[in-house]
């Protein structure tokens, strides 16, 4: 497994299908991946030393090729002695050999840079074996497959079985979660309020001659990639440029991304043809539910907004009672504008979410202490910004310094590492990766990437993140339901609560249609703010006040609005809680479960390689084989026996009675 | 129970969801279910005497009413005596109790009959202990929700998965079944191939005002139902005539069912306003795969097309042997009109097919005899059409006689009744019915139907069907792969074969642009009726010949073919194999499970009622409870390790360490 250890480097995580769904919730921006500039960040200080220098060197040598070439030419135009041109074409010759040679080195430098020779036939090795052996079919293919679809055949689904079994096991029956089952058509209206319908888009630019869909991000980072690792001869100023637009990709809104297009002249990558401007194109699978035409409904892209609308029932059904975490196994779609990576990015997909429901003053967890000991690869943001790599770290101490936000998204990611590894991930190719700031929405507390290592690079295949109320909230602000916990105080309690009031008339008077807007933006001031802003009105009479719904500023009078504090008795904390959402990309868990599982021996004979997956005994697709060790009818019949025992016990078997 | 015994003559199975699939696949005909109408044919009869009679005598009454009332008044306008008057009166009240007691007979007996009454509130019951419990919630409640579309909740979603994996076990570990997993998203030509874009429709009618829609065959069967039942004064032959319609609804054309509403004057359920005419709805929801708008796609409305299309790679796993089967579980979707029974008819609901395909030439099962000396009740067509009742049959027997087709169609009925009772369905409210010819398409062989009695009637909830080579061969045309297995000959076999030779230049010159319709009709006859126009030929010199394709005879002359047997040697029978489907409609099975399983009893204290499932161990959602007897730190430390154990062992419990 030495091949890996280049894939460090590698750049794969492009907009991959499970981490799109968490980026989307994490951040207001366009939708695509944020986590792969991170490590170019991070990895490709390390790399650029010699391959900078190399294609300096090969760009200097270049000139004196050409110069010594000139030299050639005049001498021979001068007519000069034989042996000084001789002289000269030969010191020509020694540069170009010079070149030759670094030529040599600087391909050798990007190709051990880049590790895609040996990763691929890895790759390559791994899915024929799959294939072959049926762990995987393409859909349809009888009728020449659908891209991004993919069946599992006996043994994957057998897998794929054992993989959901023992989540079921390690999460649902071990905290006592609330497992749901929801549908996978969604009416619009859910997805409206979780924010999907208007921003679950890729960038997408079109053909202009054939109409063929590409994503512009892939276009422009294939472009990159191949003149970086192709085109020895570009300037290591060229070759910066290049890798800077890599490192940005994502970043890049429609116009950045329609202007790097043209800038650097990208086609139609099969006719040649010019590209259209890039445009959003929602990932959703849409259609109609009933036969009016008249209720837009979508495949859900997640299963967790199934558990949020159901939160109230839930929460009852937990006796009103706080923290509770509900689950759902279930299919999730992803109408992808070109799918590649194979099975790592597909249409269709099996998501498994844990919604763990907190109350935000209070998130330490009973179990923590079950966990704190484990030490593992962490690469908080801190180390990522820096250059570092990860590092091994105890959970407890990540959590102590606040490296961790809480306890219980420490519980979590902890749990999430004990999951993995007894399905047989590698430790040592398995890292929890901190969110970036910026990667993050405003409102999320702290979010953390299961990320495993395989041939594509760094894989996020589990997203374990710190919410807050985001959600609930928004589908209490859609649906006018109030999405809410409750803690009852055994004795009512005297608070002091803020009382703003604005005085409708006068500010009906003053700003006319603009009325709603200044007195909501008046009553949402928080206490310190409202205070300043008496005391500024009772000193000047009259003040600046902004309005963000309006853009501007509103001068407000002191007849306009009344700040007090009042008492009052409280029986109860009304609240929204937070939510810490776990959510597993299964087939990528078992796709990188294949390569971790996966090694070549020789056969006994010594002719040939055996492809072996040595799959611990928890996911093996089939558990053992009975077999005679002596061809008689007596031990078939035993054979026979013990193998209906094995069934009655559910453990899969095959049984071979042919005797060896 | 004693409730459910009124059921039997209920007729609820219109259309049903899981129902309509299979009729799909027997029939070339419109695709509403075609059973309820024979267990009507079959059980009118038995009720049909006494409403008749009393229908009649409660016409005669109020014409004698009627007639005394003339009488009356004709006494009154006379100016009779008023003794005479009075007596008269007398008598006319005394005739308008006997009509009134009349009418509390036929009533009673028509909702004896029907059992409506009972059987919804018993329904009711079971619903509200349900949704109360949280096994099911009206998906996306929030918003109002979506006809037809129902999550599991926490206890429902458990027992779901016990259903599930006892399924995996019960067939695919026993049988070694080869499982697969394919997406519900399938792009068109699959679903041509299947005959669902074009058949998988249900007949529609709309508000011609508000656009709402209905199923027509709702509306006609509501229309006549609502009549016979509160309708006392309609005569005994227009009951006859509702009834007959009632039989006739699933059998009924666009055209037929579009003259029933209009003649019936039947409109708008809630506006009133005139309907349009029958048409059909495709019931597949639709969607586009990939951002070209290119792909047409659907979701599955079944999951035995995704094994079909992998036939051969599944053959070539199983070792090219056959028989073997396959098995799959997974949503499927169905975009019905205006979903109504509840729970039952659902537009998106979990499907377990098994496609055990066979050598047409050897039906027999080796295991069969594990599954021989089971009895139980089996509803052949024999009865169904003499108007008797399901009898206990033992299964050797049902098939030594041909009652059931072959073994192998025996064997998986026998594994189905073990699988339903094991899982707590009641055998004494478990029956398998034989799809009348009728029921039947052209090739199938022979299908059973697993059905349980519920409050909604007699619900199929499995199909059990040989339908012989149909699947296969469908896709084998579309896709032009063939899906065929092979028999090697232990030595080459000396084989006749018919080769039949149609001179084209001839046929062409005769018929130029019809050559090839004539040339097909020529080679696609069978021995018989070939050598029987060669000897027409020779006898005759030219013969009228049909040609399907052209929809006409053709004169065929002496010279235009050549028809001869050869001797050819084969190595190898190559043929399309025959497949035995038992396909589960999960969701129904579990909501029968819960009505067999519910009862109420009294509280201990004798005050009120509590509703109880009664589930087996194998289904239920939770295993056992652990706590203490007596409230002590040093129990309840013991009460969590056995509640750890209980965790690892996979065990689902609830601990209670309240100390009672």
């Amino acid at each position: 497994m030495r091949t890996l250890s280049a894939f460090i480097s590698s750049s794969t995580s492009f907009g991959h299908c499970f981490f799109h769904r968490l980026t989307l919730r994490h951040s207001h921006k366009t939708l695509t991946s944020s986590l792969a500039p991170c490590f170019r960040r991070h990895f490709t200080p390390t790399m650029a030393a010699p391959e900078d220098s190399l294609r300096k060197a090969l760009a200097d040598k270049q000139s004196e090729v050409e110069n010594q070439g000139d030299q050639v030419r005049s001498l021979k135009a001068s007519k000069a002695a034989k042996s000084e041109i001789d002289a000269a074409i030969e010191a020509l010759n020694a540069l170009k050999l010079q070149k030759a040679s670094i030529e040599k080195d600087l391909q050798a430098t990007l190709s051990s840079a880049d590790g895609s020779v040996n990763r691929e036939a890895f790759r390559q090795a791994v899915s024929n074996t799959l294939e072959r052996r049926l762990f995987y079919i393409k859909s349809f293919n009888i009728y020449g497959g659908v891209a991004g679809l993919y069946d599992y055949g006996p043994p994957g689904c057998a897998v794929k079985s054992n993989v959901l079994a023992f989540w079921r096991q390690h999460f649902v029956l071990e905290e006592n979660m609330l497992e749901v089952d929801c549908p996978c058509v969604t009416p619009e209206v859910v997805l409206k309020a979780s924010g999907h319908v208007e921003k679950f888009t890729d960038l997408m630019v079109k053909d202009e001659k054939t109409g063929t869909c590409y994503r512009a991000d892939h276009l422009l980072k294939d472009f990159c990639n191949d003149k970086l690792q192709k085109d020895l001869n570009i300037a290591a100023e060229k070759a910066k440029e290049l890798k800077h637009v890599l490192a940005m990709l994502d970043d890049f809104s429609a116009e950045e991304l329609g202007a790097k297009i043209k800038e650097y002249g990208i086609v139609s990558p099969d006719t040649k043809n010019p590209l259209s401007d890039p445009y959003p194109f929602n990932l959703m699978f849409q259609t109609s539910i009933g036969p009016s035409g008249l209720i837009p409904g979508y495949l859900r892209p997640e299963t967790a907004q199934g558990i949020f609308v159901n939160f109230k029932d839930l929460y009852y059904y937990n006796g009103n009672k706080l923290p509770f975490a509900a689950a759902q196994i279930g299919q999730a779609f992803r109408n992808e504008i070109s799918p590649r990576q194979g099975l790592l990015r597909v249409r269709e997909f099996t998501l498994a979410e844990i919604e763990h429901f907190v109350d935000p003053e209070d998130k330490s967890h009973p179990k923590f202490s079950e966990v704190a000991e484990l030490e593992f690869l962490m690469f908080p943001r801190e180390l990522q910004m820096s250059g570092e790599s990860a590092k091994a770290i105890q959970l407890d101490e990540a959590v102590a310094k606040g490296i961790v936000n809480n306890q219980t998204l420490g519980y979590f990611i902890g749990r999430v590492y004990l999951f993995l590894t007894r399905l047989g991930i590698d430790k040592k190719r398995l890292r929890f990766r901190q969110h970036l700031a910026n990667e993050m929405a405003h409102y999320a507390a702290d979010c953390w990437d299961a990320e495993i290592e395989s041939s594509y690079g760094w894989i996020e295949c589990v997203g374990i993140a710190d919410r807050s109320a985001y959600d609930l909230r928004a589908h209490t602000e859609k649906s006018g339901e109030a999405l809410v916990a409750h803690e009852k105080f055994p004795e009512p309690r005297e608070v002091e609560v803020l009382v703003i009031s604005p005085v409708k008339k006068e500010i009906g008077l003053a700003f006319k249609g603009s009325q709603k807007n200044v007195v909501e933006a008046l009553e949402s001031m928080k206490e310190k703010e409202a205070f300043a802003l008496k005391a500024d009105l009772e000193s000047k009479g009259e003040v600046d006040f902004y309005v963000c719904t309006l853009g501007k500023n509103v001068s407000i009078k002191k007849n306009m609005v009344k700040i007090s504090k009042e008492k009052k008795k409280e029986h109860q904390r009304v609240f929204t809680p937070s939510v810490i959402e776990p959510s597993f990309g299964i087939g990528r868990i078992i796709y990188c479960l294949y390569e971790h599982s996966y090694y070549t021996r020789a056969s006994k004979a010594g002719n040939e390689q055996l492809n072996v997956f040595a799959f611990p005994s928890i996911v093996a697709p089939i558990k053992c084989t009975v077999f005679p060790l002596v061809q008689n009818q007596k031990y078939e019949d035993i054979a026979k026996d013990i193998s209906k025992s094995l069934t009655v016990a559910g453990i899969s078997h095959k049984i071979d009675i042919t005797g060896m």
